[in-house]
């Protein structure tokens, strides 16, 4: 028999009118469906932005998206037999693009918009369309790779109780509160625009949404979330604790592919897609396996490349200005993102396009060491044969035109760096998207 | 023809009385031998500690290691036709354990003396012998476990330019003086204690690497050298910038297996061993390549566990006391770690036990998330077919006598958490073994 | 943009009646359409038995198969630019079920019918249905199992010049009669009955292959065909040597997994599903690649069990009676299959289950030693984790009620062997739809 | 500690006047040692023609070996607790050459002396030798190649007991007599010639095992013994049958590496070696596994090439004349075998070269299609990485010289095809040394 659709979208009309999906994490937020145990069913699940990314050829659309409009998850779904304290698992039975709209993006936000990894040096936004055929992906953005995807939702999570929400909220609140001259957006704490609770909400849950549900982006230990962890493909099973009678588990931000860290933010082959998925139980398996933070099992179906064909490259903790700093992994990933733009700019490429392939392709990145004092070194393995040329060492080096990915119309008239007049036109539109810290 | 071994070395006298070994990077250390390229060489390598440590049940030689006499490193070995700015490419074609001392141990730091990835939770000293049988080790202080190997050289590297060694210095006694209330050791600077510059140096050379020989524990961008990267094992070829004539390679602190991240410093199965290995150069290779750190390829003889035999556990930078740290990996990494002790100890393991196994076994430490602020996540990934019993989340645990590792003797007399008398004998045994920021 | 579609079938109707589908080898049957280099295609394809088979318990559908009316392939598809002489360079980039069919089946033949590898111990009919969940496959007629299938097409070849069918129908045609008393059918020859030429036929064309079109049945070395290739799986690009203008591609009998050997005949899980496919054209590549014979590069995204969880097989070229045969590797993989029927037994399946299981999961069959006179080896690695239980030699082994697989009615009836009086009744039904020799 | 060495070879004194090695299978044949369960030991072993050939560049050491004088076996070694009917579980820790001889060789045997899969096209002797560097190994004979060994026995058995072995001679004899008319040697029976009964055995025994010891060549299904499974390598657990007090445990025949088929006859890279083992007793494990024929587990540090680097061949049962054989995969496997050399051929080498590679390199011979009348289709998948150039089809072809492999003077002197005269030569030198049909 085949598996029952629990929720069906339509890409032609705007997320926040459709069934089955939601935007916060928050105990109130009903449940859209009551699903079995050991038995398979499908969702449709919408892009991370709900369709506010078009498949042309400029970033404007990256540039000015509106970042409380996102994350639109199918769910939730309470769990027959699920109570607090147990542990939900669920195979994911597969996950694929929908036929009916065969290609994602990635997209670097603008240092103003969320920026990321890597946004002191590349402070534009830009963006690759991706096209999907079969398992594999080409983007005319980027010419010259080819890889198969390893097809993985970034979301996956169940709702926090009232207690866990406040915890959230407490400890959020609390980091933008010691910082108050970040130059960044530390944390994107409750902001009642955009907040989109279901088509099953009440009057008062959805004030209480907006009130204290929290925000989608990060990932976080008690529920897991946005942990964008590229494992969790086709075949793998994750174990959720859950805080809440049903468990209630919700899944979205589709990805066709991603590297390790997920470096530009907007930083896998984003798209709406199909997961096939099946839960079961383990009674009170929060105690029994002692389980804090979720875990799973990878899939024995992805891509497989020899060790051998991973080009690594290593990091350290001694930043771009040749500081020292000690132990600071984030900085030593960073650095080894670095050697790698280094590397594969001489084929052609620029920064940008190097940067959204990283963020993109299936990366390997480890942590080697993280104790020899004062250095952590970080690795990334990039595979070599997603590439249509010889990239290792040993090859000659044809520098070819490699073209260009989109830039937002902005950028292109005004160049490059970006004026304040610029920056302060973001701002303006940006400010208002943010949570405060109340 | 058999492979020419460049250096023999003695077990049953100290590292610092033998020829072909050295324990600083300095520009002035005299080569020990030059070497062909193309062709196999092989060298025997002192474990880190030179000798200091013991198959034995005590973790007193842990606890009063001396930091200024390890990693005597094998070399350095001049190549023909190396000049600055070429790369060496260095294929390590096998690297073993010494039939005549078929063990390794690894060991948990005292917080006093160096600590470790854990040093907060888990203070002592610890110690795990493990026997070698063929590619396998099993250890009678982790009973319950078995894996195969793989073998590397935690240090492998260049010597420095006196430029490189002068940037090195400044940087990290920058470190050590802008933080001089740090409640650890932040770097290790130069210190004539413990000085070896091998055999061939003159009196000059050696008054020289006293006075600024860079240490050898950190791993740095420049060279490599102590990276601890599990995946150098045989098999797998090195890339290194070179910044003297004849390019002055260095290799040593053999481990028999690590996981990544060596988290508890002294982190891997330390042994002594004999690599083999063979060289040639890239001509201006650094220029060519765009390189400023070391790369390599993996070796395609690494153990190969199916990816869904790996039970992935999930960490975020919310630190043991809830609080919420921004982006922080180095965080999230001892989380993981912290999630992987909770689960295992289920089965009758202590937690330095599992620490020590963490720091061993071939787990998988993957950056997942980098982005989503204000939590990084990372994921470690534990091979479940390294247990000789079930592992998996749907096993019956049954919580078994597995014994214990080895402690030092004061600390099992004195009990835990250490007394501030006894915290205060180590310092006085380690302070002078430090640098200080000259 | 998403990729065309060249062929869409309707499962409510005949195969014979559908456009871009025909049954028989021969260079005149018209090209269904033309395509074009470096552009991805999708088709869909029947089951083997274009829907003789149903989702049932009975194994009557399979006792009665008709085999003059199998293979119906789709296609033949004329490549522009591809002239006799070229290789036709075929990426298959996806292969899956249809999402409107999620379920296949395996069956075993009787004797009379065909039969299969252990036709000798196994006549009678026997059947499974396999439910797909995602990339899973179950089945309710061997419990206890389940895998991720390596989607594959049976068949891949292209039409055969007039020269090149002769030399078939001689060879095959020559062997039958140099083996009149063989108690099997050796070989399909050209058969009138059951014949589908396509839709685009002309009279002429239809007679002409009635005469002379070559049967689907075995792969053949000059066009690849009904290898049955388990690793020709999404992501596989093939090479075939050309013969005709055009090409002339098909692709059918469709398979959600199968072991190597394909053991029972009807014994892979045969599926109606969809190809995604794009072609390129190394030209003059017969001469340049010196090539009389099809080759592949498999996919890397293959399901991956670690190496050591294959329990694997031995079997040798000494027969069921003991008597020994000089290197024949055909009765050494025949006794491989009853060392693992003789295995699996213990657990509480039948024969026949297992049977059907080894036909159909990943089994890996190796050729180990063929020069060892008089004994061939070769081996079977069974993947012990697509089972729910332990299967490992040390593992309590409990024999449980696994059910059984569907039988035929008259079977069941019956009873155990087959009567003559079955067995004429058999090969009446049969008679009719083999080829003779003319 | 250390593991014990049960065996000790020394290289310069004949193999038959050493203690621990014998070369028939034999019931009566003493026990060279005792050993533990659960016990890690050492053994060295011979290779398999202990010492004949030479590292040279002249196959006369090939061309005349003297195939009574081979396979010295390191053993036989009872193990304590072992009674008839028990399964001998032994994990090979370790396969390593020796230190002091790093270098093997690989020979084709002239047809007249054995021969080898592919003797009628290849009918002269020819040698390689491999140089061992580390993990890999080169040959000044087939240059442009390089490859990690995959080491592993050649032959692991245990002794018959007087049934088994009765049933061996008789059935083996029984093959030899049916056909008189054969135009080489189906089966090697016992000879007297060149037995080594080991220097435990009394004289009574001594002549038992001239009169009726099986000779070693074959792998049976019994015992396993010469199956030349290149699987069985370090890291890998093997199950064997018993039939006698002890078990009789025999180890030799190592293989530095090897493809599967092992084609070429003398067909691994064949070496001296040290073997670390270990065993332990399943009591009664013949009845409790329903176990006939020995199986395994391989090893997880096995060389992993990713999966799209192994370029495949197919092959069909139809002979090299163009007749059509029925399911005969001893001649689709050898079809197989012949394109792969015609592909290689167009890099410059020549064919014996090619026929040396295959033998030696770790290609993947699958079972693909058994079923399909008249063809059983085989396939080789050939890794091209190890090769020092790009072998792809898309590769451009540039002819090298490839120098030469190794041959005989006379056929050097002589040409070829071998003249009736020099057929004679061989023969008369040969006739002696094979087994009657007593």
């Amino acid at each position: 028999m085949a598996p029952e659709y629990l929720v069906k979208i339509d890409l032609n009309k705007p997320a926040y009118e459709q069934e089955g999906v939601h935007n916060r994490w928050h105990p109130d937020i009903p449940a859209y469906k009551t699903i079995s145990q050991n038995k398979s069913y499908k969702i449709e699940c919408f892009d991370w932005t709900g369709g506010q990314v078009g498949n042309n050829d400029s970033a404007d659309d990256i540039k000015y998206a509106d970042l409380t409009r996102i994350h639109y998850l199918s769910g939730p779904f309470s769990v027959e037999g699920c109570e607090p304290g147990d542990v939900l698992k669920v195979q994911l039975q597969d996950v694929q693009p929908l036929e009916r709209q065969p290609w994602g993006y990635c997209g670097i936000f603008a240092k103003e918009n969320g920026g990321g990894f890597l946004d002191k040096h590349y402070p534009k936004a830009a963006k690759a369309i991706f096209d999907f055929e079969g398992i594999y992906c080409t983007s005319r953005h980027i010419p010259g790779v080819k890889f198969p995807g390893i097809c993985h939702p970034g979301i996956i999570g169940v709702a926090p109780s009232h207690d866990v929400l406040k915890e959230w909220n407490t400890r959020e609140s609390q980091l933008v509160n010691e910082n108050p001259d970040a130059d960044f957006v530390m944390a994107n704490l409750p902001n009642d625009k955009g907040v989109f609770a279901g088509t099953k909400a009440s009057k008062e849950v959805i004030e209480s949404v907006k009130f204290n549900g929290a925000r989608t982006i990060p990932g976080r230990p008690e529920n897991g979330g946005n942990c964008d962890i590229k494992a969790l493909t086709r075949g793998s099973v994750v174990y959720l604790p859950t805080y809440l009678p049903g468990g209630l588990l919700s899944i979205g931000d589709l990805h066709f592919s991603q590297g390790d860290g997920e470096i530009s933010f907007c930083g896998a082959i984003e798209m709406a897609g199909c997961v096939t998925f099946e839960v079961s139980v383990i009674k009170n398996g929060m105690e029994k396996l002692n389980m804090k933070s979720p875990m799973y099992l990878p899939s024995n179906v992805e891509p497989t490349f020899g060790p051998d064909r991973y080009l690594t490259f290593e990091g350290f903790s001694v930043n771009e200005e040749g500081k020292q700093l000690c132990l600071d992994t984030t900085v030593a990933y960073r650095q080894t993102c670095l050697r790698v733009i280094e590397y594969l700019r001489r084929f052609g490429y620029n920064d940008y396009q190097i940067y959204l392939l990283l963020s993109t392709a299936p990366i390997q990145g480890h942590i080697a060491g993280i104790v020899d004092v004062p250095n952590s070194c970080t690795t990334i393995g990039l595979p070599m044969d997603i590439f249509e040329f010889d990239i290792s060492p040993e090859a000659e080096v044809q520098k070819k035109d490699m073209g260009n990915c989109a830039f937002a119309t902005d950028d292109l008239e005004e160049g490059f760096p970006l004026t304040d007049e610029l920056a302060n036109k973001f701002l303006d539109i940006i400010k208002s998207t943010r949570g405060c810290g109340h």
